[in-house]
């Protein structure tokens, strides 16, 4: 559980920034080289490379170099905790039970 | 446009800590005061109404002052946002064209 928290926080913080989420946003499409991703961005390779360490260490994506060129990869299936957990707090405020609660308090309120 | 990258940044690193996860899903079956949602964490008030604020203008939740009780409230469309973020990230990566690349460089590594 903690294992599962501590992912969370780190795909949370590696998402908090619109550079990184463009680098996901055009990892979507396919596989890209850091070059071709750092292009669109007006700042420094070091610069970029810092947000790729990021992504990569949120498990966000995976890195591969193969000579001079590194490519990286989206790995879907760690976006996808974060649609867990979504559907998570979805179905718990959809939950049945918790319309009833709603009604007793809005019951309560109009006594 | 940059408002929408701002309020993605805000809400991101607002969920990018458990205690304010547990916030969230716990308003998820209801508005509760901050005494209650401070409850089950073995930190300070003070250390706790940090995370209240933070939540807070991230737009996730709202409070409102009655008396000597604040009482919070999920805002289930600031939510809704990272809802469509990430459906736009699926949206890219479920593209038929995309797809179609993905096949012609599969191709092209084959060949």
């Amino acid at each position: 559980m903690a294992k599962y928290a501590d992912a969370l926080d780190d795909v949370f913080v590696a998402l908090a920034d619109p550079t990184r989420r463009e680098v996901i946003r055009r990892l979507g499409s396919g596989p890209a080289s850091v070059g071709e991703l750092a292009h669109p961005f007006p700042i420094t390779l070091p610069s970029f490379m810092k947000h790729v360490r990021t992504l990569e260490s949120s498990g966000l994506i995976r890195t591969a170099k193969s000579g001079r060129v590194r490519t990286c990869t989206l790995n879907h299936e760690r976006l996808a905790l974060l649609d867990g957990w979504l559907a998570e707090q979805r179905r718990l405020w959809e939950a049945p039970t918790d319309r009833l609660d709603h009604l007793v308090v809005h019951q309560q309120e109009t006594l």
